[in-house]
């Protein structure tokens, strides 16, 4: 489906594309190195009302960013380097659409740069996890955003035409930061000095070649003469470094199966259902109906549980994210075997040195991430019959709150087992939060004895007293207190203000140290809101909306 | 003064006061514990409109809970513990008065609680590196702003008295944050569990006693017969466990001589002349006039240069962001003899086992946190006849750019010294960011070649070609094109979005690790200032507004 066509036919905005649909980009692979070609179609924009010039992109053209990435990972293990470039002459990438930014209300900003942050996130992830690094051959003009997508690789050339330029105009013209990463990567990853940061950072201009006294912002200027010989000689380089595999074939993402109407989205292994007078999204997500394959080799296809259910929860986080912004709680519950989950898991963990295990285990974890700053409340409800075991489990420890039910129903069926939550070898390594601790390293932070307890615990399947006791869930009502206490929980929590509880949730999720990642999503993305919400960037007469109007921003002087 | 002459004076708000002048608080030392009481005037408002019912407080308030604990550390050396506690019945504080909050414009709200956390920061600072620990005795309720403060505090008592409790309501009562520190201090200090403090902070009553599911929200629970005794007990065992000295004389903090109009701010060392039209304050710091005096011993007094200079500098620095919002850039300039500087530095390094040197330096390092976390643009200008050596060149490397003139100014001096900087050992530790590191180490981040190379020049005056080739300075214009340099720069930061700036700034200011304190101001005043910013919370209709009006909020339901 086109970009017009994914707004109009349903009115929602949908995450899944694939290559040859693309508008915005061209993927090429051959061999080892591999080329995304940025060549954004003007009258290609999600929403009506822009044009996306110069190469400016909007929330369709990251979508289709994303999905290249991802299928780099999974369809192309033969691809070491990737190769991000311009297929338009002089201009690299102008950054977010200006007028679409300018247009859009407060949640769309918010929800937009935050996916785009999660892609580049996603990109340094490929490079240190994925032996798939990506260069930025910027053969043009790289400016805010488009420079911040350079930033998110690991080498930067930029052709030396005595006109190409990067910059980070955002403050000077615009009134707001470079928020998809742009001045904690500058300082953090590329270590450019304070000072000298600022000063590039007000320079709307920005800066060509090798700026004798920015060395850092860029990693080598090109003269365009010798510009494609370098480029390819500096990919194989960075190809030459990975331990991708020789002669693995790849493992095609087919389409997802879908559905969606007003009530429901409903994927194979995932169900969303909607209460919208409650406000609430019940997502109940199915383990795995067989043992898993008896080798990695084996476990090789989409239909790999592990795999496939990634799949379908990254999906529907971003699509409840961006198309159903009122339902403020999810709650989540499992359903099925906890021990084919453990056995899946136990596959994936053992096969870490495999290609595609490694994959589906940073797949996971960077969902996992995503749920984590989702500005939504998260609760799971942990009934008989579910299997809250080793991965799984990370849902509940993604959970502002968690409720396990203490015996059975016992009206509804008081022969069943009841309700466990397992702690597997998943839960105490590979799937890190953007803090860089797992879950239950955050949730234990300051409390080693508590760690040490529950960690002992591992394999055993936790009835909810033991559960609750050993800190892995938050309450353990019985079968009597349980409606009510769910209901009450969420009930309540949509009687609050939601920015409260978005600013609430992305205090607690992360307890302990901060990373680049988490100062982007934290320090960051807090200020550039904030800016966001202000008149002198989104009022009439603030800089974002004058823009390109020829009249100049009127700002409040005060300095808050 | 009064808190009301305070403000009907001048016009001005003013940071200077004295226990015998409080109208809140009561300052009773007692050997070696001292109490501090909060009584607070119901009518003492610092602004007219609401009334400061059940201990709650406004920016008046904390002025003089400010000035108490700088007083108890320098006026006090035989103080070893500090007791907070409530002079009303049954009620400890109600924390930050909602009326008033409603009430204010939001750069009011945001002053307000930066100058509030930087208090509880400094009670924390005392307990740390002061010897002097502080014990919140909550012989009531402590609700929000109230419990915040005894976070703060080193050992939380409550009376048992089956009504007093500790509460966190500003999520589910106002719609904003407990932003003055709360969630950072219950996740990161007290390391409650995620979904339990989660809980907490959304329960508007709040927990008494001791909570059995989260004891760690406060100390110890005490019934009322045995409430005195008790509490004097742990103030004793805090105390002793200090190394404050036996015999030493306070120092007293004598009234600051400062003269203000509508120009300019002037003390004994330090001059702000404000070009209102440039949106610009000028800023000039003098150097001390004599060799330092031979010994500590013979230095205390409020006379000594480093403990006065800072005095003033503090002064400025609150008055300045409370009445001079509109007054964007602070360009820093120093006079005197850098050697002079580095004596002082000498003297007081030497001498760090000594109270009241280690007050001096803690104190310096305070005020210069206050600089970082400012939102103002800080510029510094370094010309002949100045001495940015040793802890004044700290205003330097707390700026967000620096400018040394290379040479002299030709026609006016021509036989002057050029200027220099000078690198010395109070550079190289004592006074740090909040991020633990210094401001060299964060200059340098991530580029230990640099940071060695400009800490092997310590001690030398580094000419403006030295020091900006060894990064300790911006740029090195000779005089030709000096005042256009500065000039220019300036008048772009006024050019500029004030918000953007402030953003901008929060972000670079702090490259590197983040810590309880640098999460506190980034994250989650971050947060709190997007909140109070939002409708949900400040508008007509926001839960802040609507609060104690018998109205329930009207909130946009939509998650951002």
């Amino acid at each position: 489906m086109t970009e017009a066509e994914n707004t109009e036919s349903t009115g929602r905005v949908e995450f899944r594309v694939s290559p040859d649909r693309y508008r915005h980009w061209k993927l090429s692979a051959d061999g080892p190195v591999a080329t995304l070609t940025m060549d954004v179609d003007e009258h290609g924009g999600l929403v009506p009302g822009y044009e996306l010039k110069l190469n400016s992109y909007d929330l369709g053209v990251d979508i289709e960013l994303y999905d290249a990435v991802q299928r780099l990972r999974f369809e192309h293990p033969e691809v070491r380097s990737v190769v991000i470039t311009s297929g338009k002459p002089k201009i690299f990438c102008a950054g977010a659409n200006i007028r679409m930014l300018a247009a859009s209300p407060h949640g769309w900003k918010v929800n937009f740069c935050k996916f785009t942050n999660e892609t580049r996130n996603g990109i340094e992830d490929a490079t240190a996890h994925s032996g798939q690094t990506y260069l930025a051959a910027v053969n043009g003009t790289a400016s805010g955003g488009g420079y911040e997508l350079a930033l998110a690789c690991e080498h930067i050339m930029l052709v030396d035409d005595r006109s190409s330029a990067v910059s980070l105009p955002e403050l000077p013209l615009l009134g707001v930061l470079p928020g998809t990463g742009g001045l904690t990567r500058v300082s953090d990853k590329r270590h450019v000095r304070r000072d000298l940061a600022d000063y590039f950072s007000t320079k709307s201009e920005g800066v060509g070649q090798v700026p004798s006294h920015m060395p850092l912002l860029i990693d080598e200027a090109v003269p365009r003469p010798r510009w494609d010989d370098t480029v390819a000689e500096r990919a194989a380089e960075l190809a030459s470094r990975s331990s991708r595999p020789q002669d693995a074939s790849g493992v095609a993402l087919t389409p997802l199966t879908k559905t969606a109407d007003d009530d429901a989205i409903r994927y194979d292994h995932v169900e969303a259902r909607f209460e919208r007078d409650a406000g609430r999204v019940d997502i109940s997500v199915k383990g795995p109906q067989n043992d898993p394959p008896a080798s990695i080799d084996e476990a090789r296809s989409a239909d790999f549980w592990p795999l496939a259910v990634t799949r379908e929860l990254d999906d529907l986080i971003l699509d409840l994210r961006t198309n159903e912004s009122e339902l403020g709680t999810w709650v989540f519950r499992t359903e099925g075997d906890p021990a084919l989950v453990l056995a899946h898991d136990e596959l994936l963990l053992s096969s870490r040195e495999d290609w595609f295990a490694n994959e589906v285990l940073h797949y996971l974890k960077r969902t996992l991430r995503r749920l984590d700053v989702t500005s939504r409340s998260l609760i799971a409800a942990i009934e008989p019959g579910s299997c809250f075991a080793g991965s799984l489990l990370e849902l509940a420890l993604a959970a502002d709150r968690s409720f396990q039910l203490a015996g059975v129903f016992e009206d509804k069926d008081p022969d069943a087992e009841p309700a466990t939550v397992t702690l597997g070898e998943a839960n105490l390594g590979p799937l890190t939060m953007s803090n860089g601790l797992t879950r239950l390293q955050t949730r234990f932070w300051g409390d080693e004895a508590g760690y040490e307890a529950v960690t002992k615990r591992k394999n055993e399947a936790l009835e909810a007293e033991d559960a609750a006791d050993l800190g892995l869930v938050t309450f353990a009502p019985d079968d009597i207190d349980w409606d009510d206490e769910i209901r009450i929980a969420t009930e309540e929590r949509s009687s609050f203000s939601p920015d409260a509880l978005t600013g609430l949730e992305a205090n607690y999720r992360f307890a302990g140290p901060e990373t680049m990642e988490t100062k982007i999503f934290g320090r960051l993305t807090a200020w550039q809101n904030w800016i966001f919400n202000r008149p002198n960037a989104s009022g009439p007469d603030g800089a974002l909306r004058r823009f390109g109007t020829g009249q100049r921003a009127v700002f409040d002087r005060k300095r808050v």
